[in-house]
């Protein structure tokens, strides 16, 4: 019974219908039917004027979005243990050139408008150190906890002020719309990027980098290219994105996944780290513990010394859920 | 009828099978068992000890081995209508940190040491020029044209005698292995890096980094996860791969695209700048020529005022080809 | 008897007695009075607003004002003999992240409107190419050679028409003015960023950055410090560009050094490879006539195998600069 | 009175006289005598073979340094307040292409293998943390505190035992060799790459980096000239830093300054964050305390909140350093 992640998920039947639709040839890179639908199908989604393109990885969309905005003498104020900082192997440091993240503190992982304050606030000397370009959040939170649309307009009110772009890595983005129940727009709030996550939410390989101010999208188009992202049958990274976003299946997917992680919190009550709004949830167990939950068939990861992580994916089994919540509840 | 570019072709059915194959969660990354089969595959294939590594791009394929051969104030000496040099968008300036293409000259985009040498009798002003680190080529190169084992051995015993290392872009590899008739190893000659193309003969997006240094394999390990390539369900990449290589799939489909451009060649006859070896032809044709193929209904890229490129896929229709012989033999 | 070149030259008498008057401990880094007056400096000397910072060497001083033209995903176009391409080891594609130098031809190292279009109609094939930025030129040229008021003006012209930048490597822009004797802004023309030499003209470890377009120099104030060329004691560098600025000694200077280079090319006769109109010149001589100069004492560089270069500074002696002259015209 | 710095003192008038003396036209850049005598100078002072190179500034020889040591995916542990993470703007970023500084706590400033182990202990997620590659620590501590030998010792034991290499930032290092009272190979230790200061400390603007593995010195000198860094009349940089390391100079300087602080250090008396072993002070004051000493002629910085820093350089005059204490015991 598998919790380890929800990144190694197997595609769903929907997305790899769309991937067979594309395997006529089209024209290749971005000039296909599929690619070139996709500013209309994230328009659609949020509402506004959007331009959107597909990359690969996480990584890969966090970073292009972030050339936008990031000057390579400048800095990214982002979370302490935001994935940028902690599980991208420097990525961030290469495509930005050498660009510095600032870590900011909050609790669950969340920035807030003192946390960004606090870190820009040590930032007096002059040409001797990195100023401050852009600020990073990631939604969800890499503890799962999902910004409120209030919140990210006083961030987006912070950063405007201070003269800083906003960017979200959203690699569980539709986990946190569909927790919230508000629009995705009201869910991305006043961010000019987007890493809007699909491989781990039924896609393949493919995930999206909206701009919501289209004009960045320029910059990025070429970062892509020098990257060796872009790709020359991109036509099948249009297909999952679109199978995802133009009907709903975003939304279903994350909300199975929500649905499943709600029936495992039940479970784990008073032992959770953080109230589970998400797919992840952070369990206080003793290593013996957790042997015996392993011993049960059940797969996860150790956090630290007093959590594991349980991730559920859009494909888990319903009764693997209430399995586990059992058994935690049983301990 | 489509003879703009092998690289927007179809998926081959098998590869399309053994990617659904993969479709149940395994371990992300490359830690999967497909991922990891792929070390022992690309050994068999060349009959010696390899590393091999998926990515999705053969730009991204021939950036990351060279970041194991050039270092950042060091140069590489390729032709002057070299991929590297001409479409990548200056992908090895990023990926190299700034490192110099250093151009050579070569009838039909083929590298001879005469031309490496006459870069490097070029470098003499120590301190202030960059010194020569590799040596990239291209087989086949960007004119079609097959390295001979003869010509490879000479250019690696330059190599070796420079203390320069040797990439290989493989981006048609196969295709230039099936015309050569002799082993994968002997068509990869003393290589250290080859970037291996399956995209444009059968795959979907993976392409393959084969270390015949197993030793260079652990620097790209660490670039390809910064540069945002380690694709979390890596599997499918893997399995691609694998589906070309490890029962000759790659050489069959070679085959048949070189074997349609020969169809077409016997048409273009005297028109044609070079003899087709592999699936690319550059054939003579004035505007009005190029004008009534279209009409007849073949697509294909000028390449520039006097000759247009013509490329035969795996999946070509026989009677396509046929068909353009036909058309070209009647002009 | 040395010609080889006015990088080695002594420092000026009166550069050295500025030195000497900045020894008082005044505030560090560029917060002290001297590089405090150099904005007004330069603004009096092109009789426009500049922006101006100090230095350590042209190499810095070129790759500094370029970083405020070129992004890491473009494209320089400069000569093909240009210092920048031949003569910094690889610094541009440090400086600006892997930026690509597009070479173009020009007789004498100059470029010219049809040698600058020529490259740019070579860039169609968008997202895979490396799109042009910016501009550079030498003045005087590799090959000593002057642009005139109207090619600058030509030049910018082209320049703005197509969105380019125009950045002018100036290690010798004292003996251009010279030479042409037009006012420096003439000299200068429409460019928006001159490297502006002090160290080949009587300055010791000190060149200046002049923005014309004074908002770019915000970008390079950063890039400098992260560059490792902000100089804590950098009233010395602010003291010696002044002191050859402010009150004409640099044109003394190069007035001296353009003169003798005079001397010699009426020596040299039929043998200049080009006229001399700056410092420098290029002379046709066997490795016999080679040698038997060297017998009597001069020194020079051989630049190709039927050329030597030989180069005037401010301080050569008078007598020198004759014996040469005819040493050449007795050959 | 200035305890602002030392970074902007005067030059020692031996160090201009060894500069005067440098006037004559050399060979350029680092072809000249002078140059050529700086192995020999550092390896007659550490007694052992060394390779030495001269460079404008303490961030450009710290980051050139590095570049020997840390691969563009790699990380480097470093204090959480040294000066290469606070003070150079990013600079480490951009010389080592991206390279992650990874911070480590310690009291005042100063590295501990506990410190250190504690970093690495954090990685533990293969490809998907940036691995360590080196250490550098400061030498005196960014709190003006010395390593003793066997401090050094335990942990250059601790890098061999890793595989790391190991850096020291000499920007003080005569202040703290002067403190030690031991031979600069003793003050060094086992690190493979030192920055030694001298513009602190009665230079101009040369700096030296010394190569305690002579095979480093390669790769720097490519980086230097890629820099920017390589001047032309680098022989006036060598002239400094002759003039102080070959007849004792840099420890006559040093000393003074120390005893300067020493002497400030008596009055401050328990006002003091840390024992005063060189020449700066940390001084807990509060707003009036430190307006009364401002009122009274002292020019210092404040550090933070509750402290200010005095600094304390070789030109100090005797008078003033007594006046401080004095003022400061008055409080």
């Amino acid at each position: 019974m598998q919790f380890l992640s929800d990144n190694a998920a197997p595609v769903h039947p929907l997305v790899w219908e769309a991937m067979h639709a594309a395997d006529a040839a089209d024209a290749p890179y971005d000039n296909d039917a599929l690619s070139k639908r996709m500013d209309e199908a994230f328009s659609a989604l949020f509402g506004r004027n959007c331009a959107a393109m597909w990359v690969a990885t996480g990584t890969a969309a966090n970073c292009l979005a972030l050339t936008t905005l990031v000057a390579p003498h400048g800095g990214l104020v982002c979370h302490r243990e935001a994935h940028v900082e902690t599980d991208e192997c420097g990525a961030p440091g290469f495509y930005l050139h050498g660009a510095k993240l600032l870590l900011a503190e909050g609790e669950g992982a969340k920035l807030t408008p003192q946390g960004i304050e606090s870190v820009l606030a040590g930032i007096t000397r002059g040409i001797h150190q990195v100023p401050a370009h852009a600020i990073a959040i990631t939604q969800a939170s890499e503890y799962g906890l999902a910004y409120r649309p209030q919140e990210l307009e006083s961030i987006g009110a912070l950063a405007a002020t201070r003269g800083l772009g906003l960017h979200m890595d959203g690699a569980r983005f539709a986990n946190a719309a569909s927790f919230l129940g508000c629009t995705p727009d009201e869910a991305a709030g006043p961010v000019d990027t987007l890493s809007f996550g699909c491989v781990k939410n039924g896609g393949m390989d493919s995930e999206a980098i909206v701009f919501l101010d289209p004009a960045k999208a320029d910059i990025a188009r070429w970062r892509r290219k020098r990257a060796g992202h872009l790709q020359s049958k991109g036509r099948f990274l249009a297909a999952q994105v679109l199978a995802l976003v133009e009907d709903g299946l975003w939304l279903t997917n994350a909300a199975a996944a929500n649905a499943a992680a709600r029936e495992v919190a039940a479970g784990a009550g008073a032992r959770l780290l953080y109230p589970v709004e998400v797919n992840e949830l952070f369990v206080r167990l003793s290593p013996e513990e957790r042997a015996a939950l392993r011993a049960q068939g059940f797969a996860f990861y150790d956090w630290d010394e007093g959590t594991a992580r349980f991730v559920t994916s859009w494909a888990i089994r319903q009764e693997h859920a209430s399995a586990l919540g059992k058994a935690l509840a049983a301990l």
